[in-house]
């Protein structure tokens, strides 16, 4: 890959935003075009415009690139033809549609459009096939530009720790409890007054989110649509006073008998994107560890550079069939690296080049249908 | 009641131990007259030998008392014979039937003979019944000495939640996830290393007890002995950053069908203690609150003195029937004020006045059965 | 005392505001009358407008009373002659004036008049003589409305530990270092993730805000305004993951030289409320604690009902002369405890009755003189 | 450099110890040898041995380790000659002469011979000149064995800060506040009933230590002695709830006049180890930070791999000249990697070269001076 795929990044300044800029800083495929924000930072430098909130320091190619306004590309308009969004799902409904139709690959982290029957709602190692869903785009005929999602951040551990279970013995009933860091609620998000030395058991539209979202990424490509698996679930979401890294107690009814040694296994093996040389792919997506007391947030929340999920304490559950505890990342592998991946993946598929659409017309009207509109 | 009972206490000194003291200060049945912990301890003023950790100051005239070594009462030792324990489980093996055996009642917060047969482990407003097993032990029919529990501190938020749903609906399937306070932990108990923007997603030998206490409180006394409820229990048990008060996120499956109203109708009527004027009981034991992100520890752990047990969050669960939040201060219903309010419950029924065994012979052998050793 | 003063509530639903209703309730002065919040609340009951973030319950008579527009008192309009305010400053200096143009006794808790010279700055234990400077008001001659004050949350438990020093000793040099609680910052207030696992060591205006009132708390009514205290002092101020309570590090200079033990005494013996029975007043406003390790946050703010400072660790200074900590409760002792007390001092000295103003004509302009821009 | 030095690690298991291990992963100039730990580890694997609480992975070759007893090298064993030592006060006391007397460069991290006259209190950047005191130790004249120190992880911070301003101003008064994080007390060290929600003003010793420390660092090699700084200092020093990083308030009195201009230049042009390439060394070790609430312990405490010290907020004092606020990684810079920069600086300078002591005879006997004495 001789020169680099410049990219655009939507909502540049908040905590996705920001998380984006730091993982791409080296990215061996992709390069930081062009910087997006609210009116409010339009004009300004990014240095100037954003309270950058991560622990290493802020590119000096990117503190002095200006922020542009958030317009897709025209004639008028240098703005990259892929572009990484970190919208608030309200924004995003309305924006991302226009840059696809401006013929835009917008590989986004909002929760606007991942339940849409034509957006695909994607984990590479988990059901790269969706992609397909591309093509029902509208946009997509006309001008190229699509839009493909990834889950909610607490969604994505506990998908990845389900995938390889449901394809070799098959899940019919999901229990989650999540406890989930702070850093989710982006910034200012979570008031230090409500979670300090406390736990709050509700964060809006999450357990929805998450119960839905799951379905649909363990659910089957069938035609033009995904059908989702046919598991029942339930999920209990609570914040706690952590900085990064969600955890999730979990228990499984499988439909297939499976041993403690086949479990173990079953993650150990489970190794779908090798071979493929994703830059931001871990080797082993999912880590089992054998201390009883882990996982835990501080201390294995970074393995795989934060795009591994842990999991731990296997034992036999007294309702269902297995209990266990995973724990991921929620602004690395749970949203900006999540985005990232789908933005490789979609590269080594060739669906970043330009001028690969089909022929139909068709535009995103901006009024996304009912399902979409999911928060 | 003219004058108040004289009360002693094991492990004085520790985290359950000051709780005592904070509790019985002013209580009108109650009045501490005797310390007794570990012979580092012994000999020394209270104020020397505790690290008192608590936010009310430590009471002047408790300060004062000399702690006393950990022997029961006998010719040449003034120990009372009503003896409240909060010693660890091992030391709790071995010291309380020497105080059941030298005529004392011992109600006890430890988990060491929780599970025994003939040992009743009971919260009054759920199995007072239960208490009839004090006559199934060996030294009761000697010198009317005998042991009482109350369940760990996870165990009881769950119970009086569930209790009044069984009475009215039956209870087929549990499922709970806890989020504990350090303070359960008692002290110096969990390193601020471990949970410092962490979570642990383990707690040596918690699940195990929650799930076997949880059926036994809510089991049947049949004969001589309790049957435990015939229901599947399933518990997550993790460690959060809180000083006080457990959260539990719970799913049940009942036997009959219940509806929304009248699940709330269920727990605002469950008042069994109604009459009994104990002076630790709370008027409304189980308290609905409706804001959807409560309860909350440093919210809500306190209501009714710390002794009532906050339920919230009730809505349809995708695997069992209903799902809720529960949240219980884990060292004052959950430990302290269990313990005290086992004593009020014993006293209303006349079973701390001495010279009241049954003639039967017999002691406990200081061999517990296999069952008792459950930790 | 036989019917108690009705009292009025400026900004009712903020964080001062609903600790002015917890603090007051059962109070047997003062009875709350009327409450006032912003236009988003006016009109709805008090229970729909607040978000209710104490631990004690909000009590139902306020609950239901109905929150009225932020008018003075006018014939259309029964807001109570007395009036709690915890406005932020902004707001308040425009909108206290008002009220003491109305004739109000407005008792606040806000910054914006502070360091006016004829509003005085008070703590009861401190300088209860410099509510003198009402008389120099312009509003009080005409309306006999007029304005008092209390210090920043950081400034008071430092003054409590000074006063009594600078008595018997004098003081030259004042350097502290704060570890403020992030309730001091309101609510939503301090990000979590700007706290959790942190150290924020700015707070904007805190250094110079108490420097400023320090200093003017320790000055001296000389003919119609304060003489600061002619000491040098410096503040180093840091927010830290404490709910309530500040801690700060103390090293003063004394004039006259001092043992510990005179030191100590000096501290035990000032109690110069003793005999007025002002019902918020702790009996021992200041504290010694001698264990090594105290004061601390979570154990000792509430010393006093959250109204007494604590000091301990007194030892030799290498810089100055003495250094110690001191530890008050922010939100009690450094606000709505302090506005309660001063209007308690007011009322004692006859000063909260109608009708007592001089007869000199003049209002508050509204446009504080440049003194007053303090935030 | 061809091959790479043997290392062994004293204390291996330990929180410092395991530093060692993580920073010493690829080290360019050691590798570690040899692994002793107290006798209830020895013998066993190091995976066995220690309970690895750092968020990067145990390397396995270190893993698969056996550790051995803590004995100086001899016939029978290969204990190597370069040793790190991480023990705690008490034992490296006795510990460690053994091992200089044994001919082994002991590199230590403890406090218990820092303050002795005849050994080096050593930070690279500061002092390397007082190195010298390695030639008064009596082992050195016998076996070529010395004992280097590095200060405690509080004072690191201060003097970085301090050292430039010293050479080019001179400092007559130092005031300085420390905020610490919990790590510093090692593991289990400080209980979450202790520190969460709160902050515990007292770690026994530290201000002593960090007073004379900071003064031997700044003083003057004088012949066969360092003569310290002659400032006065005084120290308050906190503990709060941070995982990593010490926050220190600082106020200065310096010798001559300094402008805000003239204090930033110094700490930009501070560069002492420039061209020396110690692989630890971080390029900026005094790096300035400019925004109003910065440093930060979560934000800024990684700044050159964790050995670089940030400043800030450096404004006028009312009572000495400036002040400003310092942060440094407390287990990096404050103690492990100052270890091993004190290695790096050892190994540049030939001194880790077997075969170079004097001729005069001599051992350490085990019984420090009374100097040494200081914990």
């Amino acid at each position: 890959m001789k020169s680099k795929h410049p990219i655009g990044i939507l909502g540049a300044t908040g905590a996705v935003g920001q998380r984006y800029i730091q993982l791409l800083e080296n990215h061996p495929w992709f390069e930081i075009a062009w910087l997006a924000a609210s009116d409010r930072s339009s004009g300004k430098s990014y240095a100037e415009a954003v309270k950058w909130r991560l622990d290493t320091p802020l590119p000096e190619r990117i503190a002095r690139m200006t922020v542009s306004p958030a317009e897709p590309p025209s004639a008028s308009n240098d703005a990259p033809k892929i572009i990484f969004a970190a919208l608030d799902a309200a924004i995003a409904r309305e924006m991302e549609p226009k840059f696809a139709n401006a013929g835009c690959a917008v590989v986004s982290n909002s929760s606007a459009y991942r339940m849409a029957p034509n957006v695909p709602l994607v984990i590479p190692e988990i059901n790269a096939e969706h992609l397909h869903l591309i093509e029902e785009q509208p946009s997509r005929r006309e001008t190229g530009g699509y839009m493909v999602t990834n889950p909610n951040c607490s969604t994505i551990g506990l998908v990845m720790a389900l995938k390889p279970l449901e394809e070799r013995f098959g899940i019919e009933q999901i229990f989650v409890t999540t406890m989930q860091a702070v850093s989710g609620a982006g910034y200012p998000g979570v008031p230090s007054m409500d979670i300090l030395g406390n736990v709050v058991p509700y964060i809006a539209s999450e357990e929805e989110k998450m119960e839905a979202e799951t379905l649909k990424l363990l659910g089957k490509l069938e035609g033009h649509a995904v059908t989702p698996l046919a598991a029942r679930i339930t999920a209990h979401c609570n914040r706690v006073a952590v900085e990064d890294g969600h955890m999730e107690s979990v228990s499984i009814k499988l439909k297939k008998r499976a041993t403690h040694e086949e479990l173990l296994a079953t993650w150990a093996e489970f190794r779908p994107l090798a071979g493929q040389h994703l830059p931001t792919a871990p080797d082993q997506p999912v880590q089992w560890t054998a201390q009883p007391d882990r996982p835990q947030p501080r201390l294995d929340r970074n393995r795989g550079n934060g795009m591994a999920v842990t999991v731990g304490r296997l034992r036999p559950c007294g309702v269902l069939d297995w209990k266990f505890t995973v724990l991921s990342h929620n602004t690395i592998r749970g949203a900006a690296g999540a985005t990232i991946l789908n933005a490789e993946l979609l590269a080594s598929l060739g669906k970043l080049e330009p001028g690969s659409p089909a022929t139909d017309r068709g535009r995103w009207s901006g009024e996304p249908v009912a399902a979409a509109a999911h928060a």
